[in-house]
């Protein structure tokens, strides 16, 4: 399965490779090994009918049958662990340690959008009378077939498993993926485990499928069969999808990389060595691979902050990006950085590459002055947008209120951290409240990169962070995605859907008459 | 304020007239009586400002505090009632009883709106810990501004008061109307009693305003501070918004025209005389001006349905339609649909038709077969789309699965309806199934036509009958298009929102702990 290394100082598939085919490159060697054959549209088409099949049975299972489906896919991942991390280290570069670590959240992840499934206030169900006979039932219906495009930076988390392909099933809907090129051998075992599982659990032929190619994508986004579209990944992949899938009317939630930039007051820069720390720990994660990656930290001038950074950073190990053209993006978008922060006489850091060891980069950070942070203004635009890499800026302001006004000039973000001195910090509330205006998640005196997978997490921000600032790919309200409400007027009780029916069969909350109600302990 | 009569052939304002003003017609003698000047574009900007200055103050009132703006809303609307029906009717042609009918509804629709505000379901307020000392905390934000573009059917119930303007209102949205057309004079004297009560209630200065004209209404859908837009009326128009719009992302729930399927099972055709009665009601109320008027009913062959609502139709009297336009896109519709039937061979009533008392038109109603109603097929395709105006097609089956077939080949629509024999009916449940895959709701042995504002109400459907299939432009859940969800991660108790404060002062149910909580009695 192995084959010539791909030139070192150009690492990439695009010349000599077979066109049908995704090849699996080490990004640690550049070396490939192997690929998967892209799916053939005939292939495709089989399996678009079969999930259309699919989707009233997934649809007519109760959300507990649903949950036990998820609990077996988890329940796969937790066996085949050393395997999965193995071949995910062979595909992205990333270290064993977070691997495993994407791999147990993963698993969690999936049980934990089967619970949210059979707690049922998703189902958004109500009943009510209307003035004589007449009766009025509203409940949520899953869309139908959904096309999951996963991301290159979390092979767990979003693809072939993980929060999209979870949520849907968890909401009710068959889930096409299109595996990411990045990691086509392990989006292959996956898909593997991931049918395997759903068909010992009892989940009906069609359920779930994975199809390999970019043409094969296209083919999705273009299928009358399928009802919506969650995509991880780039501004102009998401735009692109989504100006695709307009034009018949198929809703697309992309969640796209943005800035998510990092506010610390006066009194949180006391701790600059902390702050410092935590930063460079945040922005080169993963080797600064994360739609949440703080791109840009303001912070007083005089604390030190930017050379603790600087300093920081020389501790870090060069790391390898996830493939050619992510690595490829990085030198472009830090050499634009450097002129951008040059031009405007900002401190630069080196921005020289050693090419000589696959996709491997060195982190970076540059200083800026808030004067510069200008959008539309070249090359001070360029220092408003995400870098995708280990790569950050310092922002080092002499005046707070002037900092404030270069964040309302930012594109809005996924996220955003503020750095308080506590509760009694003068500064916090109005940081937070203007933040609130432009992102989804606001985290107090903590690094945006971690995501929890809970009730009250959203995974968002206005656009163009998002195509869809009213939902979140992470978090309780994912399965909101992939559900409509409909209405039943004047139906005979014992004809309503389960989580309709008089007696409370699936015991979810409620709301007859106009009033909330809870099922009884 | 009265003008000259347009002419009587073709009665409509585009020669003549002058180009910055929207003119008042009287439908019922196509006389013009006056007009309103557009609003220029700086009087547009400024407008725009007000409203953004006022967003966060909107935002910031309790649920509770709005709805006592709604209610002084709905105070005025009771209080002006004479004036409003007699200028409403100037320029709508509909009848007193029809809008006092609907003048009542809207100022019940407003208080309800109001309710739904304060009981704070739509808040989504939820909050847990994550893991050691960290929190999260999540809910439901206004968006800001929202640009209202009401329909010409509904001069109460969708425009510059009613559904769109009550429920963004009561989310927490400051509102700019654009005019329809239809009825300037009425728009700006329901804007002024709109603004004076909202005014004396203690909203602030911009929470609400109105402009005249098409220009000012693409001014509206461009500006930086419009957040989102909700549009009623035809699927050219709507589309049109959803298209420019989504250049910035901006979302627009558009509530599109649509043909609204009957399906009569063999069962309920006994009553042939009470199903054709019902249905000629229901399709020429408010002269089949109704979003949700029943455009194809399907009977089985032999019950005689057909001649009994030509019979029918024969007691209806003439009656204006709304505007020039209508009249003329009805008389164009009408022969394309008198084409259709007659090349394929179906029964044709009379469709010639009076020019010379207004906007007058005959009710019409045509007869086609299952096999007619293939989309794509001209000219059997004009058949299945949307005429509005008060036409309808019936069509006879042989078979009723061919003609579930058929009804799976419409394009979506809002509304639904099945006329059944009762609960035991063999043919009743296989129905509803298909039809809730293709609309938002299904009315059991009642017209489409009546919508009650209630908590379980499902206005919408799937695209295009709605831009977005997952929102409600009637019902509690109308307000959810205005709001997006944010997330603060480790907020202070005390400097979280009232929402979520812990001693919920606002008293509405909320998750704590993943656990979905009642307030307490």
């Amino acid at each position: 399965m192995s084959g010539p290394a791909a030139p070192a100082a150009d690492p990439g598939f695009d010349p000599g490779f077979d066109a049908g085919v995704d090849p699996s490159f080490d990004p640690r060697t550049g070396e490939q090994h192997g690929g998967v054959p892209h799916t053939a549209p005939e292939q495709v088409a089989e399996i678009l009918g079969r999930a259309q099949g699919a989707a009233p049975r997934v649809a007519g299972t109760s959300p507990a049958t649903r949950e036990t489906w998820l609990a077996a896919i988890a329940d796969a991942l937790r066996v085949h662990e050393d395997e999965l991390v193995q071949l995910a280290g062979e595909e992205t570069g990333l270290g064993a340690d977070r691997l495993r670590g994407e791999l147990a959240k993963c698993a969690a992840s999936t049980v934990f959008y089967g619970a949210v499934a059979a707690e049922g206030s998703y189902l958004g169900a109500s009943t009510e009378g209307i003035g004589g006979d007449s009766t009025l039932s509203r409940w949520n219906i899953p869309v139908g077939p959904v096309a999951v495009f996963g991301a290159s930076n979390f092979p767990f988390g979003f693809g072939v498993i993980g929060h999209d392909v979870a949520s849907a099933l968890g909401a009710g809907c068959p889930v096409i993926v299109k595996a990411h090129p990045a990691h086509p051998r392990l989006s292959v075992r996956l898909a593997e485990l991931v049918a395997d599982s759903l068909d010992r659990a009892g989940a009906p032929v069609g359920s779930y499928a994975l199809v390999v190619g970019f043409d094969a994508g296209l083919q999705l986004v273009d299928a009358a069969e399928i009802t919506a579209v969650a995509f991880t990944g780039s501004q102009g992949g998401g735009m692109a999808l989504v100006a695709r899938a307009a034009a018949r009317g198929v809703p697309v939630f992309a969640e796209m990389g943005t800035v998510n930039p990092v506010f610390v007051t006066t009194d949180a820069a006391a701790d600059s060595a902390g702050i410092a720390a935590g930063f460079v720990g945040s922005f080169t994660l993963g080797a600064g691979q994360f739609c949440t990656k703080p791109g840009l930290l303001f912070a007083p001038a005089g604390a030190g902050i930017f050379d603790a950074v600087r300093a920081q950073l020389r501790q870090v190990p060069r790391a390898p990006l996830l493939t050619a053209g992510i690595a490829r993006g990085y030198r472009a978008g830090l050499a634009g950085l450097a002129r951008a922060a040059e031009d405007a006489g900002a401190e630069a850091t080196d921005t020289s590459l050693d090419p000589a060891d696959g996709y491997a980069v060195d982190p970076q950070a540059f200083l800026v002055r808030v004067e510069q942070l200008h959008p539309g203004s070249h090359p001070g635009s360029r220092l408003l947008e995400e870098c995708f890499g280990p790569v950050a800026l310092v922002c080092e302001y002499e005046d707070a209120a002037a900092a404030l006004d270069a964040l309302a000039r930012l594109q809005p973000s996924l996220v955003a951290s503020v750095f308080t001195g506590g509760p009694g910090d003068p500064e916090s509330a109005e940081v937070v409240a203007r933040l609130l205006g432009q992102v989804g998640r606001v985290a107090l005196n903590a690094w945006p990169t971690g995501v929890a997978t809970s009730w009250s997490m959203q995974h968002g921000g206005p656009w163009p962070a998002t195509s869809r600032s009213d939902a979140t790919s992470v978090g309780a309200g994912a399965l909101d995605r992939f559900v409509r409400p409909v209405a039943v007027q004047n139906a005979d009780p014992a004809h309503l859907p389960a989580a309709l029916h008089p007696d409370n069969p699936w015991r979810i909350p409620r709301r007859i008459d106009g009033r909330l109600t809870l099922p009884t302990a």
